[in-house]
């Protein structure tokens, strides 16, 4: 198994719901650095599993709707607690839907799965790992 | 699947037997960075993996065992090399003994697999990744 | 020159006025990792700057007050952009105040100087760097 | 499942073919990262994967045959795009050769898989992952 | 004294003339992850060193210009190394040279020193430091 | 200023004398991953601060006589904390006999200052950094 990673930032203002969440249900903000891994069994012709210039491209579009933003504001997320694994799922779900759209290139829809990893800081990560169909 | 991943160290002295270690065989020591990534198909109701909060306070309790300690002179340790990949499992199971007694919550124990991390240097780790039953 | 330094982080909402912030302006966030540096000519009697432990509870106490916080509406802050390189200097003056009550103990009155450097996702940071008077 | 990786370098010159690469058709460079990580199900009688200072002494051998060259005038690659992704699978399979050749002793050839994940910059990496028959 | 650092790369090809080179008088390549920070004495009316954007605009056009090339062509670097700590230097002086343009805001004129380090691997770089006059 | 840095690594055990050190009285160990760092006023005629080869063998050397020892049994610092700070003024006082020797070469005598910074882990380092007399 082949795979291609790259990694870009966005930065945002939310607070959770929940006791579980303690002083983190107070209107706070994160950093999150980005790590999104393309994979597949086989390169392409060109010998890349995507073109990472054009994979950095899509990650950066697609973190640019999230960034400076304040999520507790953002109708696409009502009701639900923006976590960091949250998030992840969310990128995951926008970067497939990019790959369905040919944005990294029509070779790039032999990618069979996709890795988001999303740091919160220096010591805490979250990620979620899917299959594209 | 989902993950969430928390970092902490512990530092410890401790001697290898067996020739293939080298200098390694004299007492010595070591910084262990360690990562416990927690992993599950399904986020809970709270929308999480785990309280990364309290993750790292299991994490911390863990190694609180294990640090500022000779593992030469630890009883449960008799007879065994205490090499980076045998602690990444030592970590490992009472990582998963801790979710087994509720140490990160009623929720937690959805956590179907966990990997542990450990890194000596800037250019060497190792790991322990299996499911938890 | 010796110097001693811990790393720590913390969660914070704010926005900035100013065109020069371009969507900054708009209410965001930041996970700040800080790392405090301490410096001094010589050793204290016990061969250290300032004790590593203790340099580690005083800046995680110091960052208690800032972390999970909307700055916007801190009181301190009112009519300031809490830039990255201002929240140095504000850290900078509490650590530093923090010597002077004997946080650290009577030895670390010794510090001539420290720097204050918070790093704001992987591709930038600020610094704020100066005398202990 | 348990697992060592260790890491090392190169630095090479190479240009890619293909009107995807853009500026990287031209003759440029890159500093290769390397990690490689070896897995097995359980640790040998010593208690380790592979012995991680002959692993690291193995891939230094491994990058050595590829350091401070220019790739496109490697005959071994001739008509081929040396990618990151690419390279990940020529040391993927030299590794591996050098586990059958019992470079990094007889035990090691209880490794099942390998791992090679080469770091191009800060923000891109590529990876190659297979069974070790 | 205040400072704010922003970080990118570049990759290029290149070889070194003189014995104690050894194997690097051979065409090979770097990746180069650098470093830019701007120091002042006080930050500006908006509460800054430098915007952090502009800085980052600033820094990448700058490395535009070296990225992707063989500096063995490159005109400007005829009859001298273009070693690591030479590279540095020449990016100091074009990014010093950008500030006196006013690339980076009338504001950055306030700037008062500048450190350019480059990261040639993960044990290795080098830095210019120097005053801006 | 410019300046060349290399990294590498040592792993020991030790203990402390001294109520401060709490639980780090007891025997453990830590890896130092170091950093020294070469500084001069302007490159030498090959356009280099010192070769940065050599200087890692040098390094490497310097450590190689520390790594894998009980620092509590070693007769030269017998009655002293080996603690990180004083670590990095020891392997400083070697480095600068090293280069007094000539082992980095005739035009490293140039060199005008030198740090030496020992991460302890992911959180804690020291350094010590003075001049080359």
């Amino acid at each position: 198994m082949y795979s291609v990673s790259v990694r870009d930032h966005f930065m945002i203002a939310h607070s959770f719901t929940g006791e579980i969440f303690g002083p983190a249900q107070r209107l706070h903000g994160a950093t999150f650095v980005v790590d999104v891994e393309f994979r597949r069994a086989d390169l392409d012709r060109d010998g890349i599993v995507v073109d990472i210039g054009r994979a950095g491209e899509v990650l950066r579009a697609t973190l640019a709707d999230l960034n400076f933003r304040n999520l507790d504001e953002a109708a696409e997320f009502a009701g639900r607690n923006t976590t960091t694994e949250f998030l992840a799922r969310v990128i995951f779900d926008r970067v497939v839907a990019a790959i369905g759209r040919g944005d990294l290139g029509a070779a790039a829809r032999g990618v069979t799965s996709v890795r988001v990893t999303l740091h919160e800081s220096h010591v805490a990560s979250a990620s979620y790992d899917g299959a594209v169909s």
